[in-house]
C-alpha cells in the first residue's frame, strides 16, 4: 500500500557501530526522499513488574503504533538471566518469519555467483521452545515444540511471499526422517499450504542434503522454509556464500504488518566510533523494509547505488575490500542516488 | 596393531551399486596385498522375537567377531515401522562416533581448495532418541537427550582422535546460548576433556557461525566435535566442499575397537550393473579402516594411488568428469599400487 505523505518507522541503532551505520542508512534515505520519518527508541531490556525483562514502555509503544522498526546489533548485556535481545524482540511482537534473502552481489568475490535465494525461518518455536530438564543425574532433555497453527503459518507465509516476490519454488526443509512427530507436523502444512498454492512449485528436502548441494550449487535454491533451529543454520551458511553478515539484509515479520528489519552482524566494538564500519547489511535491510511497505522505486533506486557503489569498487570500506571510511561509502551511495533524480 | 597374517573384516556390500564398488574395493586390496580377507554378510534387517527388526544373526555373529566391518550403500525397505538401516546399524553395535575427514582431492575441483578438516559426529543420542509426543491436538513435542556419559565419551575420543592423527585442535560445535543444558552439558563435557588433553587446543563455536565461516574458509577448520544432529548436518556440508558423497570416507566407531565403515552415498539404482559407479567414497573409507587397524603403509599406497589416478584425469568415472567404466577406474588404481611394489 503506497502512501503519499511521510510514514514513521521505529529506529532502534543499537550498540557498537549500530549508530553509525543507522545515520548512514538515514543520510541515504533522506538523498533518497525516501518518504520516511524515524523515530528513534532504545530497546535494552529493563526489569519490569514481577522481575521480567521487558523492552522499555515507550519502545513497545513506538512498535505498536508504527508497526514498522529498523533495527541495528545489540549487544545483550550480561546480566543473570538476561535474556538475548534478539529472542525479546521476536517475542515482544511476535515476529513469527524470519526472511533472508541471499543474493550474490556483484563484485564482491565469493567462491559462489547468482546465489539469489531466500530463508524463510519459523521464529517462535521448535528448539527454541526454551524448555529443559534434569531428567536425573547427568541426563538432560530439551524439548523441540513444534505446533500446527505455527507450521501453517509460516508455511502459508512462505507460499505468500514467493507469490508477492515473483519467485517460482518453495523447498520445505526438514528430518522428518528422524523427527517423524515434530517435523512431520511441520511438513504436512507446508504440503497443504502447497495445495492452496499451485502456482508456485513445492518439494521437500533433508536438512543435511539442503546442506550438502547449497555448498555445490546454490543456484538451484529459490525459496527455503524450515523450522527455527534449522533456519538458524541455513540463515547464515546462505549468508556466508554472498559474503557475509556485513552484506547480508533481515526482516523479521509479525501480523497485522509488524516488521522489524535488521542487520544481523555483531556490535563490533573494536572499530565503533571510527567510522570504519560497513552500513550495507542495515542498508539492504532497510530497503527490504521499504519494499515490505509497498515503496518499491524506492527500494529499487537505493538498493542500486548500493550495489553499484560496491561493484564500482572505488569507494568501499575495509571489509569490502576497500580503504574507504564510513563515511566516504555512504557519500558515494548518496551521490548516486541523486543523480538518480 | 600391526598383524602379520592376514585379518578378517566383515563386508557388507549393500544395495544398488554396493555389490560393484565393493568388489573394485576387493581387487584394489588385492592389487596393495593387504593382509585382508573378507567375510560377506547380508545385514538386511529381519522380524525378530516379538516382532523387533533386528539385524541376522550371522551378520551380527560376524561383526561381533570381527570387530571391524566395511559396508556398502544400504537400501531401507519401506515396510512399515522398519528402521533407517544406518540407525540399526549405529544401535546394534553402540557405534556411538560417525567420523569424516573432509580433504579437497587434488584435481577434482570444488569452489574450495586446501579443506583439510575431520568432523566427529555423536551418534547415538541427542535429537535421534526417537522419543516424540503429541501434547495436546496439534501440539507435538520431540525430544533431544543429551547425557554425562555419551557426551564424555565422544568428547574423549575426539580428542584421542586428534592426537593419533597429528591435528592441532578440536572444536566443539553447539547452541548453548539456546539450549543452554543440554547443549550446555554437552560443553562442559568437551572443556573437561580439554582440560586433560592439553597438547591440543581447544576452541568453542556457535554452529551457525560454523556453518557461515565454513563456506567463507573452511580451511580455519581441523577437528569438529558435535551433538548428534549438528553432525548430520556438519559432516555433509563439508563433504560437499570437497565434491560430495561420492568421494568423502566415513566411519562408525564403538568401544573396544569395534567400527564400521562406510561409504554414505546413495545405492544409486538407476546405474546399478552397468559397470558406471564410481568406487572412491568405499574405498577411501577402506582406508580409513586401514588406518584403525594400524595397517599404515597399505593405507598410504591405496589412498596415493586412488588420488594420483583423479589427478591424472584420464580415467575417471562419469560423476568424477570422465568417461571410464568403474572397472577401468579399478584396474588403472590397481596398476599404480603394483607400480609401488
Ligand atoms: C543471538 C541468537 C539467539 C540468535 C539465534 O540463535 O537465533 C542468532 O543466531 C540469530 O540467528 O538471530
Ligand atoms: C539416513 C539417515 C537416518 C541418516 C541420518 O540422518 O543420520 C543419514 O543422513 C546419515 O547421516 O547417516
Amino acid at each position: 500500500t503506497f502512501v503519499r505523505g511521510m510514514q514513521t518507522v521505529t529506529l532502534i541503532p543499537g550498540d557498537g557501530i549500530g549508530p553509525e551505520i543507522s545515520s548512514a542508512v538515514m543520510k541515504i534515505f533522506e538523498a533518497a526522499k525516501a518518504p520516511i520519518q524515524w523515530e528513534e527508541r532504545n530497546v535494552t531490556a529493563i526489569k519490569g513488574p514481577g522481575g521480567r525483562w521487558m523492552i522499555p514502555p515507550d519502545a513497545k509503544e513506538s512498535m505498536d503504533r508504527n508497526k514498522i522498526g529498523l533495527k541495528g546489533p545489540l549487544k545483550t548485556p550480561i546480566a543473570a538471566g538476561h535474556p538475548s535481545m534478539n529472542l525479546l524482540l521476536r517475542k515482544t511482537f511476535d515476529l513469527y518469519a524470519n526472511v533472508r534473502p541471499c543474493v550474490s552481489i556483484e563484485g564482491y568475490k565469493t567462491p559462489y555467483t547468482d546465489v539469489n535465494l531466500v530463508t524463510i525461518r519459523e521464529n517462535t518455536e521448535g528448539e527454541y521452545s526454551g524448555i529443559e530438564h534434569v531428567i536425573v543425574d547427568g541426563v538432560v532433555q530439551s524439548i523441540k515444540l513444534i505446533t500446527e497453527q505455527a507450521s501453517q503459518r509460516i508455511a502459508e507465509y512462505a507460499f505468500e511471499y514467493a507469490r508477492n516476490n515473483q519467485r517460482a519454488s518453495v523447498t520445505a526443509v526438514h528430518k522428518a526422517n528422524i523427527m517423524r512427530m515434530s517435523d512431520g507436523l511441520f511438513l504436512r502444512k507446508c504440503r497443504e499450504a502447497a495445495e492452496k498454492h499451485r502456482d508456485v512449485k513445492f518439494t521437500e528436502m533433508y536438512l543435511d542434503t539442503v546442506c550438502l548441494n547449497m555448498v555445490q550449487d546454490p543456484t538451484q535454491f529459490d525459496v527455503l522454509v524450515m523450522p527455527n533451529l534449522y533456519g538458524d543454520i541455513l540463515s547464515d551458511l546462505c549468508a556466508g556464500l554472498i559474503g557475509g553478515l556485513g552484506v547480508t539484509p533481515s526482516g523479521n515479520i509479525g501480523a497485522n504488518g509488524v516488521a522489524i528489519f535488521e542487520s544481523v552482524h555483531g556490535t563490533a566494538p573494536d572499530i565503533a566510533g571510527k567510522d570504519m564500519a560497513n552500513p550495507t547489511a542495515l542498508l539492504l535491510s532497510a530497503v527490504m523494509m521499504l519494499r515490505h511497505m509497498g515503496l518499491h522505486n524506492y527500494a529499487k533506486n537505493i538498493e542500486k547505488a548500493c550495489f553499484d557503489t560496491i561493484r564500482d569498487k572505488k569507494v568501499l570500506t575495509k571489509d569490502l575490500g576497500g580503504e574507504s571510511k564510513c563515511s566516504d561509502f555512504t557519500e558515494a551511495i548518496c551521490q548516486r542516488v541523486r543523480d538518480m533524480d
